[in-house]
């Protein structure tokens, strides 16, 4: 059985039913969820023969980060629930494959934790950022990622109100509190020790809860507190992704969030062509970032295998971010398991460049793949 | 489970199965009855990012008529097989939630009754009009609905005949005949009253049978006779669209009539782009209604939830009708229920609108969908 | 249950399975057999509204010929196999529902019997002409049926030899030689009485045996034989349909001989659009027959239902043919029940054209399908 | 049941399930493996009528050489896992049919053993080349193939790497040592002849490893060392094919090494029409070979049935080679299976050609196929 297969088989053994649903769970009937997947596997690659790929590299930069390869780990919230360690495993699993670690707001562990173990592990992080309702909460955690080293923002623009899932009734119940307030814990004690009134713990989840009204503005507001790239997660259109990138964005995180938020969404794999064609375009007329980089466009949402990454960079991507199946490892066996995780669809991926005719990430061109209505 | 689909279940319980199936049939193999939702799952949602949500509106206006959203209720036969109440408790759960009433020519209750219902709790109605062989009869009911209050006819324009569906061999035998006439008994009365010999009950339903001979003059034969807008229903080409506001129409309903008239019909959900452009076309040409408002294209056929709305607004409606959900819903829970199942289609409108970035029913453009063949 | 499914379940208790497979088999996998009616259903229809049907008529005119109706019962062999009057119970099935009779060569009983009760019966019937290999055989066949009183000759494009049938593995032996000799066996005969040596049945099977080098002037020698008509069956595409016209042909039978010859082959129902319009092409350069009539296109395999038939006109045929569901019906009940199948096709028909809007079927036009990639 | 399926289920009860597995697994999630066959038959066919097929003739020419049909025995390793005789007996099997033979660098019979039995019965055979790491030995195989009268080599593409399978975990385990090492002892024994020291059994696997550096320039140095016309196997791309042709080769097999290398490549039957527009292209501008040959598009993958053959053909294939079908029948009867499998699809192919009109293979032209969205 291939490792993803058996890791996830192995979580579903090991989680508690309400812990799976929570991680598992997409939005509405689950259509875009299912879709992640399979929208990958209704492209078919185009390989090259007699190439000379006796040498394989899968290095890449990003934003001028230099990378081993290109498959992030997407942000995920509360990884304690899958293993005690939480992200501090999940960093160790990156900074040893020598990947990109996405860190979510909603880490189980401070993200002054996990900053440190991603250093000593050598993971280049970028902090997702949810934009709260009490926007000096957000300021002042993204101020602390910035001290802890992130490398970039990631901010959330899809979901200004969490998706519905059937699955998955009561979500925050589930959650044990202090996972939630991990990271924001330390501000509400300031505002007391500033001389305030202590806040409940519905008014903490109500000063936490996403600001509904952000809008592209808020891409520069971000960049001018923290001083980092800010991308935009969730983009699945050309037009958007030019937006972003003209509201000072420093790329785009294609994702329909793991089809957790709008179902019926369309599939990241159909989307991608698209807003990397965009982007492509809009560097071709207004050129490269103030910093001399060019805008980067990630891809997450169903990303399984080799295959799958080799598609997405054909398809116009500079990097994957891997979701759930990283859970899944965290939960079958720990930060070990989690590098496996990738590891796997790392070497998968050196495999299939290598019998496409690819020794490079920059011979990943699109002429590799195209869209077939699949026949099985 | 999802509010419907329990509701569904409820009912598949509590009625008799010769109503369920009176219901629930579609003509000759039933592929449009099956096709009617999932026409719309075909479509896929291209959601923006970073739009400003923090308050949504679903409110909008059909012919003048102020609604809170364009959720209608498509008129239907005999709701008191459903609940006892019947219509006014369908009238009821319209008003409650702000929206629209369809109500049928071939209600269990008298329309003046039902009016009043509508009246009691804020629903405006439209009367849907079966134009039967015996002229007065049908000219009759029309006065009294304009005398009761109706906003707007609409024409039956896609039932010449009834189709033929096999689940429901006897029909009629199935329907009480005090349903039936509940709106034409007075009628019958009055020519005795004036001397006429009375009408056997097969006299009565000969006069009553629809008349397939009704042409595009009928429209106007109908404004004229009402002083009220005219909506032709059972409209599925531009073509047809166009000849319908040329003659004197206010609108047009994209139907398919459930898939209960012609099998194999196209699906409204993919019917309604090609009308809604013609609609548009014709608009720019010739301008709006001599009334000043703009001629309206509503659609029924499998809309169930937020994100089949979303759609159809879209891809050019301007407001939806739900046809058998209400009739489950009476049927579970009476005026209640129904009113729940409005407002749970209503809600997760606002949802996914505020997910797909739009804060009004004006923002809901056609870039939000395209069309795919689905993966799953 | 709909009539023609009831009689096929009746026709495979009442038939010995040999019998049932030898009618129901199909070429190689039968993936052109199975697609037949599928392909049919793979339309979806453009209803209009508000059009007059209140008299709808089905009647129609071919080659000078007035039916009643458009639904003609297609040649095929050996009718006694399934009701012991063969093929005299088909002559009347197809003359009480007024309709036109395609007669094989191939048929149980002799061709002047079957002729006297389409006479009696009011049937116009064609010849379904096989060119053997002793070619005198197949022109004194020939001028028995001009004798007769045949209509037109249809001369069997598609069999140069009989396509290989996994399930039937000894088609002959399950046919008796009476029933194979039936319209042979006087010619037989004639030669003996002329002074020839008998031949042996393998001798007359080979002398019977179709003609594999029969090419495009075939047409022209039929026609000169007989004075009729000649209509090319099997054409499955418009260059070919154009090339039949050229040679002499008075029109083509668009078919695939219901899946039993090329497997893959494509269903008649997409080759239909290609071959009527390839004949409106010829007809606009080259004008009509020589008799004044304008070319035939008839199209059979899979029509089942009325709407099969409104979907075939719509695509450009003047008229269908009706195969195994009328041998279904001989099976389960003789001449009444064959009589019943087709009224039933005929009935649906009628009423499917009142629901589109045709009220005759120079109104069934191609604007009443287009073709989608079905979603049921 | 067909021959073929017969085979393979007699093969499946035959082997054991390692060897069973070997030969029919795929790389990945076998995508490509299943798609193989399915791909021929999305296509369908347009079958003319009414021409004279009396006699119908498979005989083609590739590269001068006169075939009776254009059915090749696809190159495949280790014949004797399936039948003792191993090569022996697929090269009785070709000759005995009048095709060609591919012979694999991997056999488990002496190359100069199996151009023996080939030449015995008549077989053309071309010789299909793995360049190892060791060139020395490469060349030294390619010297002994030409000296035993190989007629063209066929220079292995796709595989730099061997294809990750997850059904196979000890491929080489379960490949007795002695069947890898026939067509190489004799060169490792020559070094120790010549005063080398002896390589250990895992120095000479290295040795014998495929070189993944090598590149268009091999298929030069091949020709040059050999002296035969090179085709280059497991080519997808028109671009590819064209390329390969420039740089000295004499045709390419369209091929995806039976879904054994990169899962989700292309299925051969989608890109045979790319590549034999490619190469017919090259053909127009550049001319025939230099020995005055037309280049030679071959095919292979999923070809189990003379319509596979026949759609090949009409799609610009010069021929196919059958793979899989051909260990079946060694497993279920050694020469004599495999003689009768390759015997019905050229006997297949033959009833077919004649259903569709095509007397010739010349005859057999692309207006014969179309692709569709299968119904079935």
């Amino acid at each position: 059985m291939p490792l993803l297969r058996a890791q996830r088989e192995a979580a579903a053994s090991a989680l508690p039913p309400e812990v799976l649903d929570y991680y598992d769970a997409g939005a509405g009937d689950e259509v875009t969820r299912r879709e992640g997947a399979l929208a990958w596997a209704s492209y078919r690659l185009r390989p090259r023969v007699l190439r000379d790929v006796g040498a394989v590299s899968t290095a890449t930069t990003l934003l001028g980060q230099q990378l081993a390869h290109p498959v992030g780990i997407a942000p995920m919230a509360f990884h304690a629930l899958a293993t005690e360690a939480g992200e501090l495993a999940t960093a160790a699993a990156a900074g040893r494959n020598g990947g990109l670690l996405g860190l979510s707001t909603r880490s189980s562990r401070s993200l002054e934790e996990v900053a440190a173990a991603a250093a000593e592990h050598g993971a280049p992080w970028w902090f997702q950022v949810y934009v709260m309702k009490d926007r000096s909460l957000t300021e002042a955690l993204v101020r602390r990622a910035v001290a802890a080293g992130a490398g970039a923002l990631v901010l959330t623009g899809d979901t200004p109100y969490v998706g519905r899932k059937r699955r998955v009734t009561g979500t925050r119940l589930s959650v044990p509190d202090d996972h939630f307030l991990v990271n924001l814990a330390p501000h509400f004690g300031e505002r007391v020790a500033a001389g305030a009134a202590a806040l409940s713990v519905a008014e903490q989840r109500a000063a936490a809860e996403q600001d509904p009204t952000i809008d592209l503005s808020t891409i520069r507001w971000l960049a001018e507190v923290s001083g980092l790239p800010v991308l935009v997660k969730g983009v699945l259109r050309g037009d958007d992704a030019v937006a972003c990138l003209q509201a000072g964005a420093a790329g785009v995180v294609v994702s329909n969030h793991g089809g957790r938020q709008l179902d019926r969404s369309v599939p990241s794999a159909l989307a991608l062509p698209e807003v990397a064609s965009a982007v492509r375009e809009h560097v071709r007329q207004a050129g490269p970032l103030p910093s001399g980089h060019a805008p980067v466009v990630l891809v997450d949402g169903g990303v399984r295998t080799g295959t799958d990454v080799l598609t997405a960079l054909a398809l116009g991507a500079d990097g994957v971010l891997v979701g759930r199946p990283v859970l899944w490892a965290l939960a079958a066996g720990g930060a070990e398991a989690a590098q496996a995780c990738v590891a796997e669809v790392v070497s998968d991926l050196a495999h299939v460049m290598a019998l496409a005719g690819a020794a490079s990430i920059a011979e990943v061109t699109p002429d590799l793949v195209h869209q077939v209505v699949p026949t099985v």
